[in-house]
């Protein structure tokens, strides 16, 4: 005996057939309606046919089961019953609306149908019913053009175009300024368009509606768009989409109705109070339009107090119900409160950790869910200095948004000038706005509040350092031109002149003229409490990028466990250094580079000595010289003129030398690991500068743990010749000291070849340090700095989904890792008996979702910018808990 | 009971114990001398000490198995009673040499001794036995000599410091000019030379002489300079080395005696006539040394006609018993000739060619047999121009050999200057002369007949078009100056005027001042034999890289099975071609683009057309537009100019166009896949060119199966969309044509993610082609362009064995495309049930030893230069025959 399936679940009146964990079956929207219902919450009443009704229209050939339609004719009737109110009755009709509704939100199906039920015959009756014609023809109209476009195949102009027209004849300007007889005019016209469209006439049997609503839902799941948008996504593991039918209930027939939205709690800081708006006489899209400005939900109180009541008591049930603060929809008909729709609510970082942890101390949920509740990301929005959101703002421009938070300061546009400006300013706040950076400008950047390029992408020079700094940077925003001659940017048509106010917000990458106030972050105490539970939780270990003693303090204050990356490049470009730097490079020979060496080596130890004592007790590695030369030396005549000035050679020399040095692609040029194989004595002086910091930093009582990083090993006899000079120089400095330190050499694994052959590394290498970014722009063969001219088509084109120089690209450059990491331990265990230590220290180490990853793949530790290392922590608690790390969909 | 191990293998006097096959045991040279003297043929008598006591000796903490002893004496017995001499008799005692001896040749052993027996006594009965006095104190002072450096650690300039000062104090020049009392006060110094550094005097018993040796010889085995070649070459299956201790026999005892060294074959031309040189009254080192000038072997038939009778003889009981071509040392000791050593000789590729098919017409040796005797790259002699080898040639310069086969021309500095001197001087040979080379160049570099640029490595822009055409091609030649203004090129202290020869030759890399005759190759009926017998054997198929009709012939000429690579950009740059493809570059939008392309569009399938008729019935592969955009524009202002006034647009706006196409690592940028996902109409155009010139052929009556290729693949994403877009081109040309071609959609791999990520691009792809060159850079980040800068230092360190652009890094690039394969194979059968077809196409196409590789990971083909096609077909049927395509050690 074979039963039949269920298709259809009813709900409303205080019951329900469904509930919030049938997501699958009944979709989010119906699951959630379906609850709300059962818990006795009132919403207005209605049915959900399943997603296996639309699974089974496709395997049977695009037909419905046949047992579908006496279960819907059954929850139908119920609804009537419930609502007293008859589908198609010319007096006092049912009206529904149709809704589509799969397990997961997904653009490209069928919008929703309002107002099916309405014909020729109960158009009439609702007006008389409602006393109100415009309102009933209104919505008579909108049922024929929302039922004709969406389920029907019409174009939506079709029906514009006759509005317009009707428009013009009546000489009105608004919608709202045509009366109910021109909506009877426009009802007659609609039907003629209807008609020659689609070859027969508006259906007036409202069942007839219903049908054709529930079928173009179907039809939508295989549409185009829906098909694409799941392929791009990779969601493969839906049945299809369910079909929501509901009773319609208005707000807008009179002043004893109304609709809002609200928050249980306040989404911007977490309060636990109520927030939200309403309209008195008012449909939902009027809320969202904002042609009337609605008043605070408080105020309801006073307006109709026994619904504002009956809200404060949902509002508690849906969160001691979902133990989540929920975002809900509402409407009053004739002083009759229902719930439309309730969901989780978005709320900014700070109000996501308010909300978690105080949900803890109300006993509503535990520790582990409260750290699940808050996206790692959002941590940024308690780090970084926002704009006030008070002031009102104008975007004039958009860009790429690097790195997080607001700044305004006046616009400078080169980086030496930043340093002059602020030599005789230096109260005035700096934006610096360059076409793109380059290592030379660290100092200007590090003066400027802010800084805007018009090239690059978020892996771009500027985006790099600023993110590392914190620093506010908005980047590739092609809007701008800059006209260093002229002293002056454009942006469309305005003009900014050098030393004009200029805002850019990081988090979103908005430009704004003009100077816009900006709010500091305040951690709160909520805050530190969910760290502690994420330290608890997380077996990860989180270090820092740092390459300064006042980034590593900063870092260690935001919790970080060491230092996984200090870039060497950045230490040379101050003052004395890099005239000492360019007389390295333009030495002609090895003693004359030793010469130069020699006079780097104090600051070079210098550097480490603060670096060491900053992180007494903490890993820190450090990573030789990385860039090309050619970064060390200016490009133009000017600088060349200096730089030969400065160093009493003939300018010629300086030019014929960053000739020289000039390559096709410095990327994978001369840098790195081929460095000091090239010139061995600037390796030695690196290695001797850190171990003799060390051994200082030592006899201070403290404790050292340096790790040598060697950069860009692409084959172990790279490494195991330079390991070798390492060890060699440690013999000499511990010799000369008469103490030793242990320290570690290793590697970072950043070219597709060093993963590939690990094992064989390992070997030689104590630790590896995966380089993301490189690793990232070798596997894709992208250039950072290069990628503005193609990302927006790819993005565009939905070939990549998310940027794989923010998060991680698991299914190619995340093989690389993942071997990389099981091939080099398996050796190095195999061989030395050891465990190797493995990190990461790209960008990546600071995104969440790559962050799991690297849980996952059982690295020992990752390495982020000093702001993101809560984000990290919290990240690696997760991966714990078992998060998947991905973004919202 | 344990039998003693046999340590010692004695030979001399028509017997040996050991056999040519026990090289492992002997050493090459021990098992080669038992292997003569087994087969009859007269080598003075010796004995091997095996590697198995190099093996114990190390195994035994230094210490010499204890039957070692008496064996050595034994055998020693042996040789004083074969060669009727005492060792150690001062009147008329055995000399014998002590020689190192592994399975592989391998420098950094021990050199030779010889002369060992002489002592105070023995030298002055050797002088009265052979009334030389000057030849007996010559052999001990060499002997001290010889020992003290290389068994006891003196160095070698201490005694020749001693020689020096002698001289002076006679007065004489020259070591012949010192008179036999001369030498005997040099032993004296010599001695006391010793002693100082030894701390005891030259050790005068024979037998201690001996034991020092051998004990010299065995150390070696673990010194620094072989531990380090064994670890580079990743030699570890040796047990040890062996020591060869024989009698020496002189040839520089008078008129009966004498020296030489011959092959059995000419090893030039392959003829098989005797050939060699000989010298009277000599030592071998005089032949060596180019002292006197030695007679041609034929003329020893008239002087010792016994002795050349017996050689003779001996030449063609060699060849029967090895089956190969040998190389022969002999010396004639009053009158009676002794073998000192044979082994296979080496030889030019044409030489190869012969022997190997006529020893198979002599039924010495079976077809296969004669297919792993030729060196694959050695039919490259075959192939090309040679510089004549009997002109006398100076190199004043050397740089790396890019493309081989020698040129010579009248010197030129820039391809739009060789462009006009072609046009004024069509007759007169153009040498290109640059610091490098862009595709702008190549109009020019075509007409050149050699090309030779100061930059760049065997994989920069000029290596790789020149050996696409078989054109000689020195890159990295460092050494030469050029001076664009002066019209002039300076090597060292030379100056070479524009218009003054010079001449290259491509296959060493040397560069000649002036003219040089060369001589053009004959291909002979044995290489076309030999090539019947490879094509019988390969299963691998090979096609070539061919981009004009031309080259496509010369191509099939060779033996190409179709084109594999075809690349379109080369097509882009002559007369009106590159004036529509900047249009297109410059145009302001899509409409100018396409208005642009559409010009382009009749050229492109002319092209194809040709392309299709030459390769009528073959595949060919054709990949569209692959560098980035700004390589059609120029960079200077004068070309920009032009291109303003030809094309009617202001010079700022070609400036600006270059600027924003200008990217920091164009290799990371905009070009391949990227710019028709950008462009779209770029792709459209080039698709339809290329079906409708295969429409246009086939309704010719030929046969077409194109192709089309699509570059720089590193998501699916990408191939989906443009495989899509190339689909609905096709539908549209087809649909007008009225008639349909059969083609095929595949990618070029190159990028490692598209390698990774294999099994999801094989979704879509019709047909791999690994893209080597590319996958290369990426796997290293190494830039073709730049490599030159850190290269050598790589080298020198043995970093790279060899240069990974010319021979695939098995290890590294290797793996990817080892995944590549198998993941594009496994996904292809089971998503479509298609065998998936997979060949690569980068320079390592026609390199033999990745050839090979490439029949091993199971690919159907390779693809390489027209000129590397028949290397390719050898190394194929190389590969089947199990050879390991290395390269000599």
């Amino acid at each position: 005996m074979s039963t039949t399936p269920k298709y259809v679940y009813s709900f409303g009146d205080g019951k329900a057939e469904g509930r919030s964990d049938m997501k699958e079956l009944l979709g989010g929207k119906g699951a959630n309606l379906a609850e709300m219902s059962s818990i006795g919450i009132p919403v207005p009443p209605g049915f959900t046919i399943t997603t296996e009704v639309c699974h089974d229209y496709y395997e049977g050939g695009k037909k419905l089961p046949e047992a579908v339609k006496p279960q819907v004719e059954a929850a139908l009737n119920l609804v009537e019953s419930q609502s007293g109110k008859k589908f198609g009755d010319s007096h006092d009709p049912l009206l529904v609306s149709v809704r589509s509704g799969a397990a997961l939100s997904m653009p490209g199906m069928m919008n929703t149908i309002l107002n099916l039920g309405l014909n020729d015959a109960s158009v009439e009756g609702l007006a008389k019913k409602t006393g109100n014609a415009r309102f009933a023809y209104d919505g008579y109209r909108r049922l024929i053009d929302m039922f004709g476009s969406t389920a029907m195949g019409v174009e939506h102009e079709a029906f514009e175009h006759e509005l317009s027209k009707l428009k013009e004849e009546k000489k009105v300007k608004l919608d709202t300024d045509l009366t109910a007889d021109d909506l009877k005019e426009l009802v007659k016209r609609y039907k003629a368009v209807y008609s020659k469209h689609v070859g027969e006439g508006f259906p007036q049997d409202p069942k007839d509606q219903l049908w054709k609503a529930i079928m173009a839902v179907f039809n939508s799941w295989m549409g185009n768009k829906a098909v694409q948008y799941r392929r791009i996504e990779r969601i493969s593991e839906l049945k299809g989409t369910a079909v929501n039918v509901q009773a319609m209930v208005f707000g807008n027939t009179g002043t004893n109705s109304g609709t809002g939205v609200a928050f249980t709690r306040d989404p911007n800081t977490g309060a636990d109070e109520f927030f939200g708006d309403y309209l008195i006489n008012a449909q939902g899209e009027d809320v969202v339009a904002g042609i009337r400005t609605p008043e605070p939900i408080t105020q309801l109180d006073s307006e109709m107090p026994k619904v504002y009541k009956q809200l404060m008591d949902i509002r508690q049930k849906l969160e001691q119900h979902y133990k989540e603060m929920q975002d809900v929809e509402f409407t009053v008909e004739e002083g009759t409160l229902y719930m439309l729709q309730t969901r989780t609510g978005k709320r900014t970082g700070s109000a996501a950790v308010r909300i978690a942890v105080e949900m803890v101390k109300e006993g509503l949920i535990d520790e582990k869910t409260a750290l699940k509740r808050v996206a790692a990301d959002s941590l940024n929005h308690l780090l970084l200095p926002q704009l006030d959101p008070k002031a009102k703002v104008t975007s004039v421009a958009r860009g790429i948004a690097a790195s997080p938070g607001a700044a305004c300061g006046k616009v400078i546009l080169s980086a030496d000038a930043a340093v002059a400006f602020h030599e005789e300013h230096p109260e005035q706040p700096i934006m610096l706005v360059r076409k793109e950076t380059s290592p030379e400008d660290v100092a200007g950047m590090h003066l400027a509040k802010g800084i805007l390029t018009q090239t690059g992408g978020k892996a771009s020079h500027a985006a790099v350092v600023a993110r590392g700094w914190g620093k506010p940077c908005v980047v590739g925003c092609e809007a701008i031109q800059i006209d260093e001659k002229k002293g002056q940017i454009t942006i469309g048509d305005k003009v900014v002149k050098v030393g004009d106010y200029l805002t850019i917000n990081g988090t979103t990458g908005d430009v704004i003229i003009g100077q816009v106030p900006t709010v500091d972050p305040t951690i709160s105490g909520h805050f530190a409490e969910l760290m502690s539970w994420a330290d608890k939780t997380r077996t990860l270990k989180v270090r820092t990028n740092a390459d300064t003693p006042a980034d590593a303090a900063k870092a260690r204050e935001f919790g970080a466990e060491g230092i996984g990356l200090c870039r060497t490049e950045h230490m040379f470009f101050e003052g004395q250094r890099i005239v000492d730097m360019r007389k390295m490079i333009l030495a002609d020979d090895t003693e004359g580079r030793v010469k130069a060496l020699q006079a780097l080596e104090p600051y070079q130890r210098k550097d480490f000595v603060g670096i060491f004592e900053a992180m007494d007790g903490l890993p820190v590695t450090i990573r030789l010289l990385d860039p090309p030369l050619h970064e060390f030396l200016p490009h133009d005549d000017a600088g060349q003129n200096e730089v030969a000035k400065q160093l009493g050679i003939p300018v010629e020399k300086v030019k014929r030398r960053v000739e020289q040095l000039h390559e096709a692609n410095p990327m994978l040029g001369l840098r790195g690991c081929r460095l000091p194989i090239k010139f061995p004595e600037i390796g030695d002086m690196q290695v001797r500068a850190i171990l003799e910091a060390a051994i200082e930093v030592k006899k201070k009582g403290k404790s050292v743990l340096p790790e040598i990083m060697i950069p860009l090993i692409g084959t172990v006899e790279e490494l195991s010749i330079l390991k070798k000079r390492a060890l060699a120089v440690a013999e000499e400095v511990f010799k000369k000291a008469g103490t030793k330190v242990e320290f570690l050499i290793g590697t970072m694994i950043e070219i597709p070849r060093a993963a590939l052959t690990a094992d064989q590394i390992a070997e030689e290498a104590e630790f590896f340090s995966f380089g993301t970014n490189d690793l990232t722009q070798l596997t894709f063969g992208f250039s950072r700095d290069d990628i503005g001219s193609f990302m927006p088509a790819y993005i565009e084109n939905k070939i990549l989904p998310v940027d794989p120089f923010q998060t991680l690209d698991q299914a190619g450059v995340g093989q690389l890792v993942e071997m990389g990491t099981a091939k080099g331990r398996k050796a190095r265990k195999e061989k030395h008996g050891e465990h190797l230590k493995v990190g990461i220290c790209g960008e990546h180490g600071g995104d969440p979702e790559s962050v799991v990853f690297c849980h996952n793949v059982g690295m020992d530790y990752v390495s982020c910018s000093p702001f993101r290392v809560p984000i990290a922590r919290l990240a690696a608690a997760q991966a714990v808990l078992g998060s998947a790390g991905q973004r919202d969909k």
